[in-house]
This record gives structure tokens, C-alpha cells and sequence, in this order.
């Protein structure tokens, strides 16, 4: 039995991973934490959970949580899990930060993007940046994974192949990304209430979102090289999903059938990521409520560029599916158990 | 192992079924069956299941059917299944028809109601109304089960002990139903296209909708009396869940921890319908994709009424969920078999 | 021209009157009060706004205002109104009140339900309810006008010719409300956000809600006995409309015909009533950015009801649309004037 | 009074110039042109007609139309303006098409990117490609309007002042682009079901739509040279509303005062573009229901890019209020007669 706590369990992605956890057999989550609601019932807070979590909400005590748990994720704000680290903590417990704070290896950039002093940048080179898909075997060694961001997970899967063989130049990347409402959080904004975001679409953060340095950094060690792109999301109307639509031109003359092999060779022992048939374009609406990433592409001959398209759910294989699935390869089990999740539709 | 034949598979009650079963090791689908999408690829029609279904639709041969399978399901339109259900087959499979055909026991309420003439009129006596919550032992020696439909499931549980125990007044009972527009399936239709549905809600099938005799014959065996009551369904821009709101006058003063009592004593050992704390509504976004019914009220002083809501996924619980809950009794399983569902949220 | 100030134009309802203001030639927009944005451009509040409006938000100045306008529209929270209004300032400026302040005449019930104290009962006479269809006469000579709820509005107008000729037992009527979110107000409330609201549907203020003594009021009037009912609204996820389906026992046999011949002969001068014809069930999506109410009706021989239905913007008949239906009454002009808004469809 | 005739009035377009047409004292539509509903009560179709409307769908006679009417506007699918439209016809009425028929001046693109064989090429030289903001002089004195498709207004009016002063590399420019679900039209497809569409997001036409030609051509007059960009459009899940992503290098440094004096100046007399502050990003919801165009750009130091942003209503401006744009401009009524439409917020 492994034995779970959960830091900021009423935000979305901490309840997904409730969800996600309750379903096993071989997991009891002993610590449901938050901030905002100590001592409230959890099941008051998420009423889907009524007669199935009977648990409080506890504050966020990592001392009294290292000796109670085998492994901690911290579904929080960035810079807390980074404030609370510490070696004694992490002989104990198994750390899986779904924020930001050891997602980039160079602390000069993640300060300048995110505006925060780190506080604990001594942690930042033992973490491993938790893709298995890539860094599969790290992960399993690790103390302290850095659960990936949303729009990199699917940014990065949907254009590694390309990159890592040098098939684009990626100079002319730029990944454009569509997501639901739910990666904008459950805190009480004025821009996230219904009628601001229903019937509407826009661009945010522009030129400057956060996001764009984790993608870069994952895409340099595929490149070998810097690669600097441009990512833009877009809100849009709906709860899950990301789509990333992404543009390069081709360094080389490649034929479909010879991108597709290449796809399909990357990623055939991957169980999360599905490389569509010709001609089929990801939806989000296919990946609802799973761990899967679907991917394509098409090559434009027009213009010499290659358009890759990747659809995910944001609250699963984007944070506490993926969290799970690096659990699954710290504890040493199948990386697939518990997110054998058939997508949802409608 | 048990193996499935899906007649309908590629309406959303037919795909809510595979996603349902296909997450379980005690059960194999042989037969994805379909009119319309014959000899092509199930995961063509729904992507969901690409790289999870390699099976190619099949027509419906219940002859054929019933030679391989165990069980059939048909999610089909009205007088389908009445006409290919024969003794022949029903000696060799169990069905279980989701349609409306086996559900009203006076065949000519039926055939007033839907329009048609019932093709085998003859079943209708063996078949047993699959409500487990009401019907439990029946469907465990069941051959062919009449799976209920979405409004009268959520309707009768929600106001059945009110009913069997004579607290209200039937004459005076109202069901007020909102639905997602799934429950109108996937036909090519006008009327459910985005844009007609979408920002807007009407009510439907005023006075007449077919399931208004269904919930009516339900609460008459609870009541022990005939009962005649308004039933008027609206559709509202979501995919999934039915809320519904009902209304009827109280036949004696009752205080709300009486009536909380007695629902608490009518369910609690039924694991898919939750009596929810005092002032709390059920909402649909608790149970979507579960297979829980919630259900509570409020008695309004004034006025002598009491008003009952119940919160339901018609997909689940409401469909396919139901469904297999039926499977589990007539095959002797644990009746929550693959339907430990946690609502999905957001 | 009439110059008119706006007491809470950054909220949704003074929104829209704004809007449907700014679309005239002989209105005048002096001032655009708003608690929370004080020296703000409107426009950055409302971009929709952008070179339309360059006015900067106002605090809310009732005396400085009188001044300088001819009416105030007061789109506010409960007891604002009610706190500002005095002799002077009635005897400079016409208010038109869009909160529930002035809506009901005997100041307990108003008490009772909205659980504050008044602040100016000695107004409460004077005040004039502001529905024209009802109180054209009186609203044309008002000072101060009582502007009607949402529901109240859309419920009294659906039944009104049934209760007036006393055609239905008013001790059976039960009104079951669906409404879109733009209802609950701009405020950054958790149970607002996208995430909270969409796909899902909930009852609300169930036996409590405030808008039911105001719908008893009106129609006991029109009963001319005292009327008691039950009133329970639904959000549900769309941003504008208000669908109300009614329930009463018919107090006589009635055909359709005579019935409609009733509704045809109470609305036939009334631009902004339809009747609708036979069998067809108002659509919120009909009449969304209009100030119509759609109304209809059918009988249900069996149980020996009538279902009643109404569909109104909740912002334009609903609230600033009414407001300025009101205004015209009030300055002399014709009751339409910039309100011959045909529906938004889709 | 100018006569009118609509050509496929029953779809959305065709109902969108209803509605605007509609309020305007000095038009007035004689003919309701519909293949799918003749002779049924348009306001059958549209109920928010309902007491507006009383006529009934007729044919598409061109012939009987051409001497009924001063100008038809023909909203119907491809192929069906150009196999009508001859000189006969021309010298009686205007015709402005929202088609794509007359819009591509080189017949043989046309042809290979709609895969139908062009009826009337003979009649492409004299038709005036009617986007105001661009051939204003021209469309007064035109005969025949190829009134623009909605991506390419939006598309091409956004990125027009950079192209046109030679301030990016077209050779790098990619539009992606976000489209509701009204642009799809009022067709019973599959695809367009509200359960389809409704939470999900995803790309279509993917290096082959068929607006690329158009926005193309528009963008190689403004060069002076040939343009070729990608341009991927993705539906979501909304029924309005257009928002285009553009990118492009920067062909030489700039900063955003220079770029922002830039587009002001190009569009200070245009009074349905509106160029906003600065990292203000256009957002649907603030165009709806309006024919304005929202644009705004944000310069990438980093990546020496340009990204243009463009909001529209597709119904609006990238439809039938263009195409009234273009009427009044023919009929030498000022440009914004009947088009002063203060976007409706929420």
C-alpha cells in the first residue's frame, strides 16, 4: 500500500489526482491538504467525493506529512513546494512538485520568467523533469520529480521526433495552443467566471508566457542545441483540453510515409502517446478524461513546412495523470496502473 | 470471462457500454453491432477508442449473435429489439434491451404512447423491469431485461419512498426534468445541431413524452394505486446529466429529519443513490460520469409541498451504467463490478 | 434629450443598459457610477465599449448626481436604492430602481425574505411596480419606479390572463425557473466560474428564493385573493435567458381555442408579449438581445392541468430593457423607442 | 427605399442580414429566398421572426427576382451566384455574393481549391472584391460585390498595414485561426452536433482551406508580390466569433510605438476597425454581435517575431454586416447605416 498525501487537494489538478488515486487498490491517501479550507470536509469541497472520501482537509504540514507518507504531491502555487524542500524531507518521502519550481534546470531563468527568488535552487539539479516518455529512467531513481507543465507535455511529444532528428529548423518553430478553463485554477477571478469566458476566445500571455522556457529547454536536449520558439495559448470554452497546433519548416524534403515511420518508431513502446492515422486531425474531445496524447501531422509542400498537431486532457496526462504515471515508475510498478482510462465522449 | 454483443454500438448509449465493459478483464465485447457504419473500423467512428478497439462494426445478426455471445445489449430505436427477440434466441443469451420495448407492462400504453405497433408482445410478461434498486431479485433470474429509461430512472428513485410510503399525494405530483443533449442521440438532426442548442433551453414533449407512463407505472406498484402525474423534459446546452425537479403535496406533516429517516433507511444499502445532507442540491456535475443517483429535498412550510431533486448521468446510471449493473445481477457478480465510477470533475 | 445616470453600470445589468442607451439618439449617458472601478475608463471595464466610450467610472454620488440628470437608473445590490432615495431628490430627478427595494409593498415580506431592514419604507407607497403590460398608467406619472425581477417579470406575465379570469386554482400553481448565468451578477464568486457552472445544472433557493413574494404579490392582485406558490429556479449554463414552465390545475374545462383566444385578447397591444401558436414551446434562444416574452401553453387532458411557458432575455425584458421600457413611459416617448430589438440568432 | 432580395435566407448568414436589414426604416426585403423551405412562413424557420416576419420562403428565381428588387445578396453554397448571375440580370440589379465565387481573380486557383468548375468566368474580371476598408472607391461603382469570406477579413485586415509597408517577411507569416461553430453553417451534419463540438477544440483544413487563396491574393496586392503563408483553422466551441493568431519576423527592427502610430494611421478613419491599447489582446466577446474588427500585436524582442492578433464576429463582419457595408457604400448611403451595433456583453 503506498500511502499518498496530497498538497493543495481542492485546486483542480489536486482533485484530479484524488479521483485518480481513489480508483486503486494499492494506494490510501492519508492527508487530503489545503489552504483555504482546513478542518471542512473534503466531500463539502468536492461533492462528487460525498460517501466516498470522509477525510478533512488538514493544513499543509510537510513535517507531521514526511513521517506519515511514502510519497508527497504538491499541487500548489509555484514556490511553495520549492520553500518547503528540505534533505531530511526527502530521505523520508518521495516529492512529485506539479508546480514549476524544478521544472528548469538554469534558476536565472526561472526567476526571470516567474518573478520569484527560489528558494531552494540546491534541489534543482537532483530533480528530474518528469516526461517518462523521455526520462523514463531517471525518474524511476528519483526522490524529487518535477511534474511537467500542461502546454510543454503536449508541445514537447507532439514535436520531439521532428526536433531530436533535425528534420525542422527549429528556429522557425512557433507552437500555437488552445486550453480549456480549468488549467486557469479554481481561485474566485473575474476573468474566469462563466459569462467572461463562455462565448468568447483570446490570446493571454503573449511574447511572455511562462511556459515558453520549459518547452525550449526540453526541446534544446532534444536538439542539442538552443531552440527559442514562439508559444502563444489561447483560452477558449470549454472545462479540459489542450490542442497545440504547431508550425516549423522541414530542414529537409521528407515524404509522409517516411514522418510517420518516424513517429511511429519513437513512440511504439508508448502507451499514452497515439501517433493518428493519415489525414486525422487530434480533437480534445478524444482524449477526455485519459492520459493520452494524440499526435499528427501534415506537410505542407506548398510552403515547406510540417504542422503538428497534439490534443490532451490538461487535468490528466497535463498534471495528475502524468503525476501518477511518474509515481508508478518511482514505487517500480507498471507505469500504467490505475490510467488504463478509456476518454470520456461526450 | 463474459462475452458482449453490442447491437447499436455506435449510438452514445452503445459507446458509454464499450467504454464501460472495455475497462474490464471479466468481460469481452464480441460484437460491436451498427446499422449505419457496417465493415467500418469502431474506432473510426469513435476515436476515442483508437488503438483500444481493432474491431470493425457488424451488422445486426442476432442469429449469429447468439450463438457467440452470453449477453446482448440493444441500444436501438423503439420496436427493434421486440422484433428480433424470440424464444430460440433467449434460450441461448441474456438480453437486455435498452430501448423502451419490454419497459410497459400493458401493451397497449405502449403502443398509445410510442405509435407503433409491439412486435412481440408475448415477452412482455417475462420481462423483467431493470431497476435494481426496486427489482433486484427479479433481475437476477432475468432472461430479458427491460433496461429503464433515463427520466423514470432518476424520477422514481428519487421520489419512491415518498410514494411507497404515502407521504404525498400523488395527484398533486410534478416532475420538472432538465436534460443534456446527449440523451437525444446521434442522429444528424436540425434540432441538436451546435448552434440551435447551444444559449438556449425549451421544454419538450409537453404532456406527451413517452416516458410520462414509464415513471407513472413505477410509482403505481409503489403506491399500490394508479398514478397519474405531469412529467415535462427540458433540454439544456450540456453533453451530459439529467436534474430533476419534483413537486407534490405532503399527505401528512412531516419533519425534514422524518423524511431524511426514511430515504437514509430506504437506501442505505444501495451503494449508486446518495441522500445528500440537508440544503445541499444535487447538482449534475457531482455525478457526471458515475453511476450515482443524488437525491434530496426540501419541504416548504408554506405551502404544504415538498419539492424532491435528483442529479443523475443519463449516460450511466441513466444508460449504459444501469445496464451493466443488470449484467452483474443476471451473471451473479458483485452488482458495482466495473461501475466504481468516481464523478469526473470538471 | 434625456440625460441619465447609471448607478452600477460596471455591473451586467447596467452593462446592458448602457448598451441599449448608447444606441440612441436622443439619451445621453452623464454618468456611469460604479463602486469597485472608481476614475477607470468604462471602456477598459467593458471593451466592447472601446471608442464608443471614453467616460471614466464615477463614485456613486446620488446628490451631485441629481443635479445633473434627468433619471438614475439604479443598478445596485438590495438596500442602496433604498438608502439614497429622499423628497429632494425625487422632487429633480425620476429613479428607476433595478433592485428588489421598492418591488414589494408591505415592508415585512420585504423584510422577511431579504433579511434586511428597509431604509426608506416611507417610499414604498409611493413607488410604482414596473411592469407596463400591468401598470402602464401608473408608471407614466411615476417619480419612482420599482423595476421587476428577472423571474417576476417572465413568471407574471406567462399566467397572468389565467389568474385574472380566475381560469386556473391558484393554490396548485408551481413555477419551475431555468436561467442563465449573466442572473447571478459580475461578481468573482467560486460558484460562478466557467468550471463550476458549465455542464452542470442545479436548483437554487429552493422554497426560499426571494423573487417568490414579489411573483405572489403581483398575482394576487390579479387573483384578487391572496396567491401562494412554489417558485425554484435552475442555473443553467448558458449567459442570457430565463425559461419558466408553470403548473396549475384548471379551475374550469377549457379548450385550447378559448384559451388562446384569452392569451391572443390580454396581449394583442403588447409589442413585446407573443403568444405564440399552437404546439410551439418558447425557446430562450427566440428572444435572446430582445425584449420579448414568448409565451405558451398547452392542456394536458389527463391530468387536467395546464402547462404554461415563458422565454425572455433575463437582461433586456429582464432588466435594462424593461428599465428603459420604463423610462419611455416615463418621458412621454413611445414605449418601443430603441427597443425594436430583433432576437440574436445563434 | 431599397428593395432587397435574399438568396438562401434561411441560413445563418442569410439570417444574420435578415436581422440587420430588418431594422433599418430605409430597406425592405421583398423576397425570402430558400431551397430547403418554400413556401413555409419564415418565421417558422427563425421563430425570432415571429411577429416580425410574415412572409414565406420562396424559390430562387433569379429571373422574377431581377425585376422585383434593386439588389440581391446571394448567401448560398459555391458555384450557385456564378451560374445565375449574367448580364441581364446585371443591368437591373447589384448583386453582392457571399460566396466564394467571385472572389479569386485567377480562375484557375479558384477551380483547383474548390474543385468545382467555375459557371460564369467571364463576369470575375468586373467583380469588385469587396472588403471597404481596402477597395472602398471601387465597391461604390460595382455592379457585383464578391463580399469577403470571415477568415479572410479578419485575416487580411490585421496583418494588411505590416504587409503593405513591407514590415514582415511574408515569406514567414502563419495565421492560425479560431472559428465558433455558426461559420459551419445550419447544415444536419454529424459533425456539427452539439455533442460533437461541445468540449472540444480542433484543427480542420489543415494546409488545405479553401480561404487561403483568398487571404493570399488580398495580402500578394498589398505586397506587391507574391504571398504564401499557412493558414490552419480550428473550430471551438462557441456559436460567434472569429480570432485570428498571426506571426511573422519583423524584416526590420521596430518598436511597438512605431508599429502602433502605424496602424492607427491606417485605420484612423475607419470606423468598424478598432486598434487597441497597447497588450490589450482582442477577444470575441467584445465584437459579438457588432461589425467591428479588433486587432491588436505584440513585438517578440526574443524572436525578432511580430504576432497580430484579430477578433470579428463571423455572422457580423465577416458576413452579412460586410455585406451591408458594401450595400451602402453601392447605394451611396453612409458606410455605417444601419451598422452603429453596440457589441452585446455576455
Amino acid at each position: 500500500m503506498i500511502k499518498v498525501g496530497i498538497i493543495g487537494s481542492t485546486g483542480y489538478a489536486g482533485g484530479e489526482l484524488a479521483r485518480i488515486l481513489l480508483q486503486r487498490s494499492d494506494v490510501e491517501i492519508k492527508w487530503y491538504g489545503s489552504k483555504s479550507y482546513i478542518d471542512q470536509k473534503y466531500a463539502s469541497i468536492y461533492q462528487n467525493m460525498f460517501q466516498i472520501v470522509d477525510d478533512v482537509c488538514m493544513e499543509e504540514n510537510m513535517e507531521e506529512l514526511g513521517n506519515l507518507v511514502d510519497v508527497i504531491f504538491t499541487a500548489t502555487p509555484q514556490g511553495l513546494c520549492a520553500s518547503l524542500v528540505n534533505e531530511e524531507l526527502l530521505s523520508k518521502v518521495k516529492i512529485i512538485d506539479l508546480s514549476a519550481d524544478f521544472r528548469i534546470k538554469d534558476v536565472a531563468v526561472y526567476e526571470k520568467w516567474y518573478k520569484i527568488t527560489h528558494p531552494s535552487p540546491e534541489f534543482i539539479g537532483e530533480a528530474v523533469y518528469g516526461l517518462p516518455e523521455l526520462n523514463r529512467d531517471k525518474i524511476k531513481k528519483a526522490r524529487l520529480v518535477a511534474n511537467p507543465g500542461c502546454y510543454p507535455t503536449c508541445s514537447t511529444l507532439a514535436v520531439y521526433p521532428l526536433v531530436k532528428e533535425g528534420l525542422i529548423h527549429t528556429d522557425t518553430l512557433i507552437i500555437d495552443a488552445k486550453s480549456g478553463v480549468s488549467g486557469a485554477g479554481r481561485g474566485a477571478k473575474l476573468d474566469n467566471l462563466y459569462c467572461e469566458v463562455n462565448e468568447s476566445c483570446k490570446a493571454y500571455g503573449v511574447a511572455n508566457h511562462r511556459h515558453t522556457p520549459e518547452i525550449e529547454e526540453q526541446l534544446s536536449y532534444a536538439a542539442g542545441k538552443p531552440v527559442m520558439l514562439n508559444f502563444t495559448p489561447h483560452l477558449i470554452p470549454m472545462n479540459r483540453g489542450i490542442l497545440i497546433t504547431a508550425y516549423a519548416s522541414l530542414s529537409k524534403k521528407a515524404t509522409y510515409e517516411e514522418i510517420k515511420a518516424l513517429y511511429d518508431n519513437y513512440y511504439k513502446e508508448e502507451q499514452f502517446v497515439r501517433v493518428l492515422e493519415k489525414d486525422v486531425c487530434p480533437q480534445t474531445r478524444w482524449v477526455e478524461g485519459s492520459n493520452f496524447v494524440d499526435v499528427n501531422f501534415k506537410i505542407d509542400e506548398r510552403t515547406g513546412r510540417i504542422i503538428i498537431m497534439g490534443a490532451m486532457d490538461n487535468m490528466v496526462k497535463g498534471a495528475a495523470g502524468q503525476a501518477v504515471q511518474n509515481m508508478n515508475l518511482m514505487f517500480g510498478l507498471p507505469e500504467d496502473t490505475g490510467l488504463k482510462l478509456i476518454p470520456v465522449f461526450p
